[in-house]
């Protein structure tokens, strides 16, 4: 795995490398959204993409660039949400043995998506202690590889992919993207996509104001943890890594929160009117980009988003 | 208008004209439904077109095609669903007014939708006596021009091009197309486009068993009307017309019928693994599909998801 910051052709060969296994995503727009924002919004739709997150991506160029004596005993990680699937997806398809660790309180149906790509599940407390220690036993047991859900630069890699075709498949230059933030993987790599493929784009990041620790992080210049975590975004809950850090404080020009209703609203939003399933997490940069629209009146914005995961059954609307 | 079947040149003509005003739908591919029915499933997106359903294609050709005479009056139809939006929205865009009689029980979301579009609404009783009679009133006081949802040639040359560009996008040669049959605008136009652009390819259609006319006259050879009409399909209540029935005869292979049960089941198919909203009458050709897939092993097959309108407090799941 490399052990440096992603540069334009490490980005370029991820792409070549996980493109024979994504889904290339549509970029759609909206007139309504265009008009409630007077903006020209390009929506690049991870929620459409393989595992239905733009997880897929990373989870991919991770496995892919692991060596074969690397992948050999298998590979390992922890989630709750669509990192576990991007990894049994993965490395099903190179082959490998998934370990996935998943918290005894997950969704069934994520459950029950990690053991359709042949993943095997070892269930623990949900605590970053119990999950760690897991992960660990695993490892020792069996020598799998480990793979981190954000902090990884082969894995910040793949997930910069989803920006650089959203840069190239929008016709015109885009003034700023917006992306969400939990650990940092997908914002740090569309940071290095629009700083490579198209340096003078912004990078904005949208965050729950109940998993506040990346605005915190990128103000006072050191990794910060939520003050209190409590969103309906559960994809975001996690805080920044000391590789996504580094990069998102360089190169983002600001993060911007919104509160769960401003969620739900967005959420609304794309179910209504694009006809999109979009998970909570998935809304946020939407959500952060209406917030704050009065600011970007007439400009192209790029806004991912990031995944379609969520129990039907269980709607805010 | 038109008054002969639409040949190659004549869709060929709407496409170019409506091309401007309406999304090119992606197509999209599922692993899932794809290893689900041991084929090869590309999906028309029509529930991301304007308006969220296909109709705007019709709707727009219908209305480009009037003269400025024909149109100075506007223009008027009678709807409670997506052919009133299509045509709220076709009329705002060559800045005619547009006179939409909706049903008084219509959804307040559909009501809303043609208001958003700038339609003026009379509302009338549910039968097709009172729909009929109130649309002549408009025409006797305002001379408005009347633009029937599906019985109408340009309509038809209109929703032809929903088909034309999935054969187009598709890199192979497409075996068969699935389209659902309510009036048979759709399925009339799918048969054109599929007869002049791929004519190997053949054309089914899927109809509710709640409203089974169009199989009906499929096999009778001549119009009849459902013996019972309860499915919660809602978009394809009607029987077949005289200009739609005679090419449906022609060009499709069958007209294969499915349970509400088996509608819904494609629905959340659509939903949870493609992350798409699609109203229940978009998934009866997926569901006509499924339901007969054995018959298909290995072949490759288009689906048109027609619509996306669906209130999302009432959902069947």
């Amino acid at each position: 795995m490399s052990d440096t910051v992603p540069n334009r052709e490490t980005i370029e060969k991820a792409h070549k490398l996980i493109a024979p296994y994504i889904h290339h995503t549509p970029v759609l727009t909206s007139s309504f959204l265009n008009d409630l924002c007077e903006a020209e919004i390009f929506f690049k739709c991870e929620n459409l993409q393989k595992i239905g997150a733009f997880k897929a991506r990373g989870g991919l160029n991770a496995i892919l660039t692991l060596t074969e004596e690397q992948l050999k005993n298998g590979v390992t990680t922890h989630s709750s949400g669509n990192h576990a699937q991007a990894i049994a997806f993965s490395a099903a398809k190179v082959g490998a043995k998934a370990y996935i660790v998943m918290p005894d309180n997950s969704p069934l149906v994520k459950i029950k998506a990690v053991e359709g790509y042949g993943g095997e599940i070892t269930f623990c407390k949900n605590t970053p202690e119990e999950r760690e220690h897991t992960v660990q036993e695993i490892i020792k047991k069996t020598g799998a590889a480990f793979i981190h859900p954000f902090n990884n630069y082969a894995v910040i890699a793949g997930q910069a992919t989803a920006a650089k075709e959203l840069i190239e498949d929008c016709q015109e230059k885009l003034d700023m993207i917006f992306a969400p933030v939990g650990g940092g993987g997908l914002l740090s790599g569309t940071a290095l996509s629009a700083h490579y493929f198209s340096p003078d784009t912004k990078v904005y990041a949208g965050e729950p104001e109940g998993a506040a620790d990346a605005v915190l992080s990128f103000r006072s210049d050191r990794i910060e943890k939520a003050p209190y975590v409590k969103t309906i975004a559960d994809g975001l809950l996690t805080y920044l890594g000391d590789k996504t850090f580094p990069i998102i404080k360089q190169h983002i020009t600001d993060v911007l929160t919104v509160s769960d209703e401003e969620i739900i609203q967005s959420m609304r939003y794309l179910w209504e009117r694009m006809k999109l399933v979009v998970e909570p997490s998935g809304a946020v940069s939407l959500a952060a980009f209406i917030k704050n629209k009065d600011h970007f009146k007439g400009r192209k914005v790029g806004i991912i988003l990031t995944g379609g995961n969520v129990d039907l059954g269980k709607l805010p609307f």
